[in-house]
C-alpha cells in the first residue's frame, strides 16, 4: 500500500509551528509496512487542498490529512475533500449532540462555527476525537482510502492509535508485534555499526533506531498472519540484538533511564544522595522526575562553589587546592562525603568543565568526573564530552545515571 | 514572490527524523515577505525529485530544497535539478580542492562519492558550507530561482543566514529590520488578546509569536527602502507592544530568563541560594546554565524529604506537621532558612504537588508555593498549574525565576 500525508495549515507554511504530525504518522505507517511516498503542507484554501488531494491520489492508495477541522471559516479540509470526492456535506447528528453536551456543560451554546464541525462528506465513517471538539472521518472510494484528522498532535496521536492503526492492520490482514529497546552508554553510530547487517537484511521485522532527546531507542516490528507467527519472526532478531548490545540496553518498552535506576534502588532498598557541581541540580532533577523518588532519594546538594564543597559537603580544602575542583580526587570525596552528610547508602557526584570558558589544555571543556560511593566502595568515571554547555550538562546526567545503573547490576 | 520548500530524504518519509528545516526556512521567508505556498517531502529518487521541482515551479518563483547532497549514490538532488533544468553536471574545481584539503588534513583521500559533491548543474552559483562537506548551489533561470541546500539543520541555518537571506533581501530591493521580544508571566492566548488588533492590522511590520519550550517570543520585522525607513516603520509598533505588555517583556533579543535574572543579580551584587522540593534541582540547574553563575550562586539544596527540610535547612518540624510540607508557611521558612544556611542575600524556595499522585481536594496536583527571601524580606507566590509532572515542574522554574525578576525590579 502506498500512502501520502497532507498537512493543512497556513501556520505551518509560515513556520509558526513544526509539522510533528507528519513524522509521527510516517513512523507508524512505516512499521505497518505501508510506504509513505510523499508528504506535503498546503494552506487553508479550498481549491488548493482539493487539488492536492487529487494529485496525491494519482500516486497513492491511502491519504491521511491533518489540520483544518477547526470551527473557523478558514478550516476547510472536509469541504475540500467533499469537493474532490464530488460528495455532499452531511450533518452527523451524533456529533452535533456530543458538541452540544460538551458546550452546554461549560455553560456555552453551540455556535455556527462549531456546528460546521458536525458536517462530513457523505458516507464518511466518523473518527471519534476524545481530546478535542473536531472529530475526524474516513472515506473509502474506488479502492482508495482518505483519512481526515485534526491538527493538534495531542489529538492526532490517540486517534491514530485507537482508530487508524487498528483499521489499517485489519485491512492488511496481518497482525503486528513490536518491541522497543531503550539504549544508553553507546552512540547512535556505534550502535548501528553493531547491528547494521541485521538492519540491512531485514524487511520483516523492521528495525528502526530513533534518537530522542533522552536517549536512543530501537523499535523492532514484525508482522504475520497470526500473533504467534509475528512473535516467531520477531523473537530471534530481538534475541540477536539483545546479545549484541548487552548491557547497553537498559530496558524494554515505554520507560526512561531514571525510572529504571529508581526501580532498582527501591528493589534493593538503597538510599541515594547527590552532590553536583557543573550539572547544578540537573541530575537530582532527573531523578525526582520519577514520581516515587521519595522512597529512596534523601537529598541533593548543589555545591557549585568551592566554599560550598568545603563547608556543606566537607570536602577537604587541601584536595581542592592540590588537584583542583575538577579532579578525580574531588569527585571521589564529594561522592563519599554526601553519603555521610545525607546519611545515604549511595552518593553520586559530578564535577566538570561545562564551558564555554574555564577549559585548559590539561582540563578541556567537556571533561567531567563522576564519583560514586556505593555501600562505602568508591568508584570513578572520567568522561570527555563535546557540544555546548547545555548539551555537556545534559549528557553528563545520562552518563551518571548509566554509571549508577551498571554498578547496581554489578552488586547483583 | 511565491516560494515552495522541498525536502529530499527517505528518512523523512519513514519518520526517522523531523523536518525542522521546513519550519526554519518558512519562518525566515515569512519575515522577508516571501509567501510560502507549499512544502513537500520526497524520497531520494531522481525521477520523483525532478518531477517535484517541475510541479513546484509551475506555481512558484522560488524553490528551496534541502537534503540529498551527501556522498552516497542515493543522494541525487543536484542530478535531479540538472535533469529538470536540462543542464549538464559540471565539476567545480574550487570545491574539489576544498574537499581534498578537508580530507587530506584528516589523513584521508577524496573518494568517488565525495568527488560527486563537487559537481553542480551548469552555471550554478556555489553556496559555501562551513559546517559540512556538501556545498549548496543556486540556479537562476527564466526569472525563477532554485536554491539547493544540504540536509543537516546545523548546516542549513548558517547557509540561510550567510547566503540565502542576504541574497533574497537584495533581490527584493528592501532592507529588513527586526526585533525579538522575550515574554514571560503570561500565556500565549492572553498575550495575543492584548495585541490582536495590531497583529491583524499590520503586514509591515509582521508580528509573529512563537511558543518555544523556554517561553514565548514575539518577533517584529519591518521592511523599507532604507534601514532608516524600516526602523521608522518598526519603532511605533514596537513601542506600542512594549506599552501593552509592560513587565511581561523580560528582554529583547537572543537571551533567556535565567540570563536576565543572573545579570540583574550580578549588577546588584546580590548572592542567591535555592531550596527545592518538587522541582528537585531543576531551578538551580536552570540558573547554573548561565556560565557566570559562580559570581552570585552560593548553593542549592534539594530537600525533597521532610527529614532533609528539617535537618539540612532547619525548617521547624512543627510547621510541617501543622501546615503540611506543601504550604505557604513551609515555602516561606525554606526561603528564609536557605539564606541563613547558605549565607546568601536571597533565598528562593519551591514546594508543591507535581503529581501524578499526592493531590487532594484542598491541595490539588499543580499547586505550588514559591517562597522568596530578599534582603530579609519574605514574600510568597502561590500558583496553580496543570499538565503532567514534567510540565508542572518545568513551568514552576519559570514562575520562580519570573517572581525573582519582578521583585528585583521592585528593589530598584
Amino acid at each position: 500500500m502506498k500512502a501520502e500525508i497532507i498537512a493543512v495549515g497556513t501556520e505551518l507554511l509560515m513556520g509558526e509551528i513544526l509539522n510533528t504530525n507528519a513524522q509521527e504518522i510516517a513512523r507508524e505507517l512505516y512499521h505497518l509496512g505501508v510506504d509513505v511516498y510523499h508528504q506535503s503542507v498546503v494552506g487553508d484554501n479550498l481549491i488548493r487542498v482539493s487539488k492536492e488531494l487529487e494529485t496525491a491520489f494519482e500516486r497513492a492508495d491511502l491519504v491521511i490529512t491533518t489540520g483544518g477541522l477547526g470551527p473557523t471559516r478558514d478550516d476547510i479540509t472536509k469541504e475540500a475533500a467533499a469537493k474532490f470526492l464530488d460528495r455532499k456535506m452531511i450533518l452527523d447528528n451524533n456529533t452535533l449532540e456530543s458538541l452540544k453536551l460538551f458546550f452546554n456543560s461549560r455553560g456555552l451554546e453551540v455556535n455556527e462555527g462549531n456546528k460546521r464541525q458536525a458536517y462530513f462528506p457523505e458516507e464518511s465513517t466518523i473518527i471519534t476525537n476524545n481530546n478535542g471538539t473536531a472529530p475526524g472521518c474516513m472515506v473509502e472510494f474506488e479502492n482508495k482510502i482518505l483519512i481526515i484528522l485534526p491538527g493538534p498532535p495531542r489529538e492526532v496521536k490517540p486517534m491514530m492509535k485507537e482508530f487508524v492503526l487498528p483499521y489499517l492492520k485489519k485491512l492488511q490482514g496481518k497482525v503486528f508485534v513490536s518491541t522497543t529497546l531503550n539504549i544508553c552508554g553507546i552512540g547512535e553510530g556505534h550502535m548501528e555499526e553493531k547491528i547494521i547487517d541485521l538492519v540491512e537484511k531485514q524487511s520483516n521485522p523492521t528495525i528502526a533506531p530513533y534518537a530522542k532527546e533522552k536517549g536512543l531507542t530501537l523499535r523492532i516490528t514484525a508482522s504475520g498472519k497470526t500473533q504467534e507467527e509475528a512473535k516467531k519472526i520477531l523473537e530471534p532478531i530481538e534475541k540477536e540484538i539483545e546479545k549484541r548490545l548487552g548491557l547497553d540496553i537498559f530496558a524494554k518498552g515505554e520507560t526512561d533511564l531514571e525510572s529504571v535506576v529508581s526501580d532498582m534502588l527501591i528493589e534493593k532498598g538503597l538510599t541515594l544522595s547527590t552532590a553536583e557541581s557543573c550539572t547544578g541540580g540537573m541530575l537530582s532533577s532527573r531523578i525526582i522526575n520519577y514520581p516515587g523518588a521519595s522512597k529512596f532519594f534523601k537529598e541533593g546538594l548543589v555545591t557549585y562553589s568551592n566554599e560550598s564543597k568545603i563547608k556543606t559537603l566537607g570536602v577537604q580544602s587541601e584536595t581542592i587546592e592540590k588537584y583542583g575542583a575538577v579532579s578525580e580526587q574531588v569527585a571521589k570525596e564529594m561522592a563519599h562525603r554526601v553519603t555521610i552528610v545525607s546519611k545515604s547508602d549511595i552518593g553520586i557526584s559530578v564535577t566538570g568543565i561545562a564551558g564555554p570558558d574555564g577549559g585548559t589544555k590539561e582540563k578541556p571543556v567537556g571533561l567531567v568526573y563522576i564519583g560514586l560511593s556505593i555501600n562505602g566502595d568508591i568508584k570513578l568515571k572520567k568522561i570527555n564530552l563535546w557540544g555546548n554547555r547545555a548539551n555537556i550538562r545534559r549528557r553528563t546526567t545520562t552518563e551518571a545515571l548509566d554509571f549508577l545503573r551498571r554498578e547496581l547490576i554489578n552488586l547483583g
